[in-house]
């Protein structure tokens, strides 16, 4: 690992105690007089009078090598994971590991010093197999942990990424601005943490779950470019891939700026550090895909799309309604179908619609099928079916003996070919679109062929709808962020106010960017004007006094001039554990909690003083057991 | 303004709505079509067909001129500090403004379009004189203040600022780790800010005072650079340089290093940007002058000289002890002074001490003398005393028949010349030298030709007691941090165990970076080794277990091996403030609380819900008036 600290040339600057680093040394230093410090990592003893050290520091390991009786004795003196200091003379190996880059060379010692002494001869476990010990035992002693490389790795991999996307922000103009941590409780989104106030009894800063309202105060006192790695709280439940308590955002906002300023940002942006810093070196260039919300949810059965997979839905309703196949049975009227079908808005369909994946070339067997299957029915909790049109071109298996009957129709609705594999869902629309979209991820990764699996493929879901049909109220409600712009803006309202289109059919200009299926952020070109905001909110049955309750600085600040702005604000925790390859969050994270919210090294949360307390004007009501 | 952004070459590419800024236009562009967007700074009407608007937006201000009575007419209607779309022609302007960027230039608008209409006709501040305001209008409108561009360079000078320190240090090796903000509160250093836990009921997490203790962990687990913008919190009062709540810190630790190696790093990290981005342009190079502790409270009565004045101080005792003058009246026994005089140790001297701050060519009045003397006894909260060496070499005015008869021991001691101005205080040891750091910086300030002003001039402060004798207790006890390294490490505490030597000259390997008289920092040689931390605790009749107590993780983990290492953070807030030349911490702030804690734009800290309060397990016991 060659972090690129290389910050002097020979013996005679001496820093942080040696000459080089242990993953330094080379064929051409042999000769050498070197002074080396780490960590005694392993002490292998041959003989009475020859043994093996392996030293490690932050940027390698580097082998001492024992030739007399008194440094084997020496050396065996010293418990594992002691730190020392070793003054030698660096020699060619004559067996070199080429797996080492300092392979070619060894140290041997003309002195070695301990600096810093580890007491226990036993560790709770072995440095460079502790991902395989237990998640508690490597939190509670993370720092032995992150001695092993294979940990630490992740931990550069995060710096390193930041750093980069810091200086890629600063190239486009973005300038970094820190926003307060402790600011004010807000009635919209998840659960705040609090902070007593000292200084005023019975009040309470909160942490900020994003610096989404600081951003836009920024955009509207003047500021151009903003953006942040920003910190981002949130009393919420951990999650695989979402810590308890802190994650950190790259948060971005642009003034004046559409939807296309925000797009050609991150396409810029983001790719490159892909490429750099990921497992994949590819990564998809701008322009990315853009794929309107409804369309994602018809073609891929979601709305986080993994576009390395080539499977798509075709919706097969019309054909396979009547196919004698219960689960398929109509039981909406052909009016409602109809109506749906062409305003092809959200929540509307109530009636049974049937969505067809069609895999091909499918040489798999049978059992292959039946444990896919079975893995879709776990992840989506509805039932898949499915069939095959075989090399002679008769539809089999599963539930053919239904679509048989009618083939040439089905052939023809799926562009069927021999050796094609369909597989089904059926339900509500909602319920059978997202079937199909786990039928879509499930066999695209699991049938070869179907899955470019080694890039990065971005796409943008754009067009979201602003309102929706409450399924508890039946009446018109905000869809997703109701401080989001409405594409057309005032005038689109007003024509749905006047009933000249169907306020279900306007959309807003929010934007979700996803990387291989997964959800990388939220963003949208705000709702900066006052009036604009007041008509969205009437829409809903509700008014001014309902937009400022929400964000009353906010809402203040834009009835003084603000800019058009937009914004997005990726999550960094999510990108890196996608750049790693890790599944928990908990690996890329230098001092994680645990799933419990506890940081059990440091002892946190603890029980504090009375006198702690009485200043901060509160008293505790229960005491966990 | 030019903060470097020119992202785009022509007008076929329209970033932000904008084909150009509002600072960029030049008489190059004189002929192009443009569009402009920005907020309408003023308007002004000169004929019924002639108006002038300055359009303003982060990176600029242009003229926009009306030539037509619509065109005014449109103007008139819209409130100042609206945010407007301007598309018009570049054209040469007939009479240029020099100092204004784009003055060569003038646009004569086609269109003028409103984006985001200003509501109030007026303003609770005017924009560009919002410094003037009272300071709770500004807080509470932060927004309309930033738009003010004297107000808003400082933002983006502190911002400018964090972002070279960031990649100086990133080119130095060093490598930025963020720790977490949610940790747990500890007994020692100032007031923790608490955060209650929800899924613990009766226990909090606290937010750091500082990342120490991380950053040690983080030496232990192997890592070799660690930087860090770091923010940090303390429940402290609010004072001028401080703001309550949170801060920032450059947090940075190095492992196998000495202080040599953390002094190398800042003296290449920070000249160079308080060069580039100061009010003056000057800083100390390599290697910054170094005062052991005892020496600077000696030679500038302070340990945090400003080395830009060239006043020192001279201890006089023994030459005007017994001049008759009664505040110079020696209370203690010769032996007793001379003991103190020759260890030269903090504390232990407890008779009157005489100190003289000698101001060559001096050609003040004899009223400036009075006033200064008058200023030096507010700031010290002690008497001062002087007396002049006339031109005739005469001992005269203030104290002079005091000092007269013994003229030529004076003058000895002293290197008197004619034109010297002599400003002594008395007192004990501290005092009398604090009061005489006192007299150098005010008299250093006041009188000509002793200041260099215009550079920043650095200085460590080195060499600091181990231990002191405790006022209260008489017995020994730590002096400064008991977690910093005693210079010479084991053995020297043995030997002071064995009584070779006196505990109280035991010096820490710890050190302040000073800057024009202002303490950056404290950064030390931390003690890694349990071993010596124990026999440190020993020596002032604790042990393990008060060791333990005090950092529980970080004597766990330093057990398993640590490296010896050091470090220092350098407050970040009180360098911009330095930079900017600002008194106030709230200048160099995006959206600081005011000096009760208190943010009134957003309201924070506020009343909560009791469902939120229940969550946590928590009762409040006051309510705020």
């Amino acid at each position: 690992m060659d972090c690129g600290v290389h910050y002097r040339n020979g013996v005679d600057i001496m820093m942080q105690s040696r000459t080089h680093n242990c993953g330094e040394l080379r064929i051409s230093n042999v000769g050498e007089s070197v002074t080396l410090v780490g960590w005694l990592e392993n002490m292998r003893e041959v003989g009475s009078g020859l043994g093996f050290v392996v030293l490690r520091d932050f940027y390698g390991t580097t082998q001492i090598v024992l030739e007399t009786e008194e440094m084997v004795k020496t050396a065996k003196a010293i418990n594992k994971e002691s730190t020392i200091s070793v003054k030698g003379l660096v020699r060619e190996r004559s067996s070199k590991n080429p797996k080492q880059e300092t392979g070619d060379i060894e140290v041997v010692p003309e002195s070695i010093t301990v600096l810093g002494r580890c007491r226990y001869n036993e560790l709770p476990f072995e440095i460079n197999h502790s991902r395989e010990a237990d998640e508690t035992a490597r939190l509670k002693y993370r720092y032995l942990d992150l001695r092993n490389p294979e940990v630490k790795k992740n931990i550069i991999l995060r710096c390193n990424v930041i750093a980069a996307l810091r200086q890629a922000m600063t190239e486009h103009g973005f300038m970094e601005i820190t926003t307060p941590i402790l600011t004010a409780s807000s009635p919209e989104g998840a659960r705040d943490y609090l902070v007593p106030a000292r200084k005023h009894p019975g009040k309470f800063y909160a942490l900020p779950q994003a610096p989404q309202q600081f951003k836009q105060l920024l955009m509207t006192a003047g500021f151009d470019r903003y953006f942040q790695i920003a910190p981002c709280f949130r009393d919420e439940d951990a999650r695989g891939d979402r810590s308890p308590g802190e994650f950190y955002q790259l948060d971005m906002e642009m003034a004046f700026a559409t939807q296309e300023d925000v797009f050609s940002v991150c396409e810029d942006v983001l790719p490159p550090v892909f490429e750099k810093f990921g497992t994949y070196d590819r990564a998809s260039k701008a322009p990315f895909t853009r794929i309107p919300y409804l369309e994602a949810m018809e073609k891929y059965g979601s709305d986080k799309p993994d576009l390395r997979i080539d499977l798509t839905v075709t919706d097969v309703t019309e054909t396979l309604k009547d196919c004698g196949f219960g689960p398929f049975a109509s039981t909406v009227s052909a009016e409602a179908a109809e109506a749906s079908e062409g305003a092809l808005t959200a929540g509307a369909a109530t009636g049974v619609r049937i969505k067809a994946v069609v895999i091909s070339d499918f040489k798999e067997s049978r059992k292959f099928i039946d444990k896919t299957i079975g893995d879709v029915e776990v992840q989506s909790g509805n039932k898949a079916y499915w069939f095959r049109m075989d090399e002679n071109g008769e539809l089999v298996g599963g539930i053919s003996k239904f679509v048989a009957p009618i083939k040439d129709a089905v052939v023809s609705a799926l562009s069927l070919k021999a050796g094609d594999l369909v597989v089904l869902s059926s339900g509500k629309l909602t319920a059978a679109q997202k079937t199909a979209g786990v039928i879509v991820k499930t066999f695209g990764a699991a049938v070869p062929g179907h899955m470019d699996k080694e890039k990065y493929e971005f796409c943008w879901i754009v067009d979201f709808p602003m309102y929706e049909i409450g399924e508890e109220s039946g009446e018109l409600e905000f869809c997703h962020n109701p401080f989001s712009m409405p594409s057309g803006g005032l005038e689109t309202l007003l024509k749905a106010e006047r009933g000249e289109i169907d306020p279900l059919t306007i959309t807003a200009d929010q934007y979700d960017l996803v990387v291989n299926g997964i959800e990388l952020s939220s963003g949208a070109v705000r709702n900066h004007d006052p009036e604009i905001m007041i008509k969205a909110f009437e829409m809903v049955r509700l008014g001014e006094e309902d937009v400022k309750a929400k964000f009353p600085a906010m809402y203040n600040a834009f009835c003084y001039g603000a800019p058009p702005h937009a914004g997005i604000a990726p999550g960094v925790d999510r990108m890196v554990m996608l750049l790693a390859g890790e599944d928990s969050i908990r690996e890329i994270i230098p001092f994680p909690m645990n799933k419990n919210a506890q940081d059990i090294m440091m002892g946190a949360p603890s029980y504090v003083t009375d006198k702690q307390l009485e200043e901060l004007h509160i008293k505790t009501t229960a005491t966990e057991e």
